[in-house]
């Protein structure tokens, strides 16, 4: 049989074997910042020279000027066409689809008066800048490309820079094709450290951003954090993790694909079954041994699964429930009869696949939603990638002269309250009675 | 004359020394992030024995159990009727207007169908519990527990818990009452880092919870830096700052109080005024020179006025405009007969205050608005504090047997296209035709 944990929600310790089954930390690795600690200097300080120097030591991609770094728009509309038409339509289609579901998901200014005159309100604007990091070789994504872009554009940021490294010269077409589909304003020639701090400081060829977002590895995550307070960041995700909830109702065939589909991811992607049909887990357990054989990425699949994955049988769908939110899974999949009807005590997940056709790779490509959740149970407190990272508010306050006068006096109390009378003051000077 | 450097936007250099006036880094300390790490890690492991430990050896408070760390709920009403009339007054009407304004901030779960039967949509939940870190000292300030408990409790937060130290055993009690007035779920007389390792990891007393925010110092703020990730934090704030841009119509007086109204926060504070008219800028500067002296944190604003402060003279609006979004400040006040007009031009700014009536200070106490906001130009990528932090989303997937067939062709395409054939196999188990 295959490795994997199996567990019962009843038994004793339970609780410490599933907190010590989710323990996450990144951790921080001193020679891994002194490392990103320099490049993102040397960048800071000596622009395309560093991306130059960089470029040709870690990508071993010789340039002479900061200009070759750009990938030209005509080279990304190429793509487009010489990848095959299959690839193309499944792209575009995509993108369509995500563009649809993040609309939805626009904020608009408001205001309101009140009785003495006084405006309140709230104006929202899109991020001016944003930089999008791309990884390049094995773990080159064109979903990546399409869910990271698209919100961008549908909150309206003007500038969507792209950072693709090309090791070895080599570059991926669907990942160029995805760029020129979500209408990326330019794209670099650039990876790791260096490309985060070109995007934070501005070099003489690749123009300063006012947010990064976009998946790495420890160098370009460890930079991410590093210029994070000069330009804004997206979240620094953990590994990948799924959580499907089955009443034992499902093909077991197809939860153990499902489970799988994480577990690929790398070998820390975490899987994990909860039912409360102990036979169920038993076939499905049987699946997973019998299907794991055709998995090309059977290795990765197999130590994920031993390293980190988990079949838990519970007593009844209350105790599913109370499993899910404690682990807040980055997808869940509620594989039952009538999955609406659990939504209400969900109260953590960053995304949820509901019934038994939702398998969550459609998540990941083309139904429409975001594929960059919150992971390692940060799905307490965030939220799945989306149009409001790419916008921003400020507040509106214009005072009636008689609103003035009102707030005037309870601002000037307050202000005294706290010691600061020159707050008091500024506010007392609109106080005409 | 009062010492504030003077600056003309067309003179040579002007945009390096802007560029130096405006740039701001929290240093990171060795010595600071060391102490941290060691208060924290001993939190994480003993719980209440540290945290009694520190609040003797930081506080000067000397308690046997941990139980004695919280303030009893019926302390806080006490403060309520201990504090006078008008202080309660006017914080119970700060904390109706926050209400009230921040109650439009509040999203909604979404959903929609598609022509096949699929339903996307997001479901929007609140936090379940929130830390609310307010200092202790001379910098106690009642409003910021208003400003940050409000919208938690309007996002529907369950568990607000608060700390904050009494070193000395020294309570203020307006915070102690906008406390209850907040109605704060429970508070704990506990500060430092030591206070934001028990919200992050939780003691036998103070449970842990999935989200701190609030101001603090530099041990605070690096706590929370140190334990983010385990929780959500708020932002970390820099220094305050204010750019009044003024067509010269406004008493020069009024505005020389409003650039102190900054000042006078602390020595790193900003003051700038932006101006075309060169003979009014003498003049807020002549009112800044006289009313220094009736100001009792003269001291704080000088320094903050010498070393940080500045008149800008600009050629015309336009000017000013683009001086406003270079600076991108956390308080914007528009000092102008018409500023609903300039709105739309107007990128980057934490908050906006319109018209001449409209000081800065309303906005602190009782506008409505929130006070805590971005500061250090970083209002180009975020927002102020609002309902938004306390709320989460979650997408939702839900494919008929149809949409699940069609989506399921175009996953398989895309996830073979990135080597992932366990998401194929997995989206394809659903296609049937």
């Amino acid at each position: 049989m295959l490795n994997i944990r199996r567990l019962s929600a009843n038994a004793e310790g339970f609780r410490e074997e599933l907190d010590r089954l989710l323990a996450w930390e990144t951790v921080s690795n001193d020679s891994v910042n002194d490392i990103v600690k320099e490049v993102v200097n040397n960048v800071r300080q000596n622009g395309d020279a560093a991306l130059l120097e960089y470029t040709e030591r870690f990508d071993r991609l010789k340039l002479n000027t900061g200009s070759e770094l750009e990938i030209p728009n005509a080279r990304l509309h190429e793509a487009l066409e010489i990848i095959p038409a299959d690839q193309r339509t499944a792209l575009e289609l995509s993108a369509k689809r995500v563009r649809d579901y993040h609309e939805r998901q626009v904020q608009n200014s408001w205001t309101y008066e009140e009785a003495d005159g006084t405006m309140l309100g709230q104006q929202v604007t899109p991020l001016d800048s944003v930089g999008l990091y791309v990884p390049g070789g094995k773990a080159a994504y064109p979903s990546s490309v399409i869910m990271n872009a698209i919100p961008a554009k549908v909150a309206g940021v003007e500038k969507l820079i792209m950072v693709v490294p090309t090791p070895d010269g080599e570059v991926n077409n669907m990942v160029l094709a995805a760029a020129a589909i979500c209408e990326v304003d330019a794209v670099y020639t650039l990876g790791g450290a260096q490309a985060v701090a070109a995007l934070a400081y501005g070099t003489e060829t690749v123009p300063a951003v006012d947010k990064i977002v976009g998946p790495g590895n420890i160098f370009v995550a460890t930079a991410k954090r590093m210029v994070f307070g000069t330009v804004g960041i997206d979240m620094i995700a953990g590994p990948s993790e799924i959580l499907v909830y089955c009443d034992g109702k499902t093909d077991p065939d197809w939860i153990a694909v499902d489970l799988f589909s994480q577990a690929e991811h790398d070998e820390d992607a975490q899987s994990i079954l909860v039912t409360q049909d102990a036979q169920f887990a038993d076939k499905v357990h049987q699946s997973m041994t019998k299907l794991i054989e055709s998995m090309p990425r059977k290795p990765i699949i197999e130590t994920a699964l031993k390293d980190r994955g988990a079949i838990i049988v519970v007593d009844n769908e209350d105790q599913a429930i109370e499993m899910i939110n404690i682990i807040a899974p980055e997808h869940l999949e509620l594989s039952v009869d009538d999955p609406k009807a659990l939504l209400p005590k969900i109260r953590h997940a960053g995304a949820i696949f509901m019934g038994r056709f939702t398998a969550e790779a459609l998540g990941d490509y083309c139904a429409g939603p975001n594929h960059v959740l919150p992971t390692s149970r940060t799905a307490r407190f965030s939220s799945p990638l989306g149009v409001y990272d790419f916008q921003k508010r400020s507040s509106l306050i214009m005072c009636s002269a008689e609103g003035a006068n009102e707030l005037g006096k309870v601002a000037g109390v307050l202000a005294d309250g706290e010691g600061l009378q020159a707050h008091a003051a500024s506010a007392r000077y609109r106080v005409k009675d």
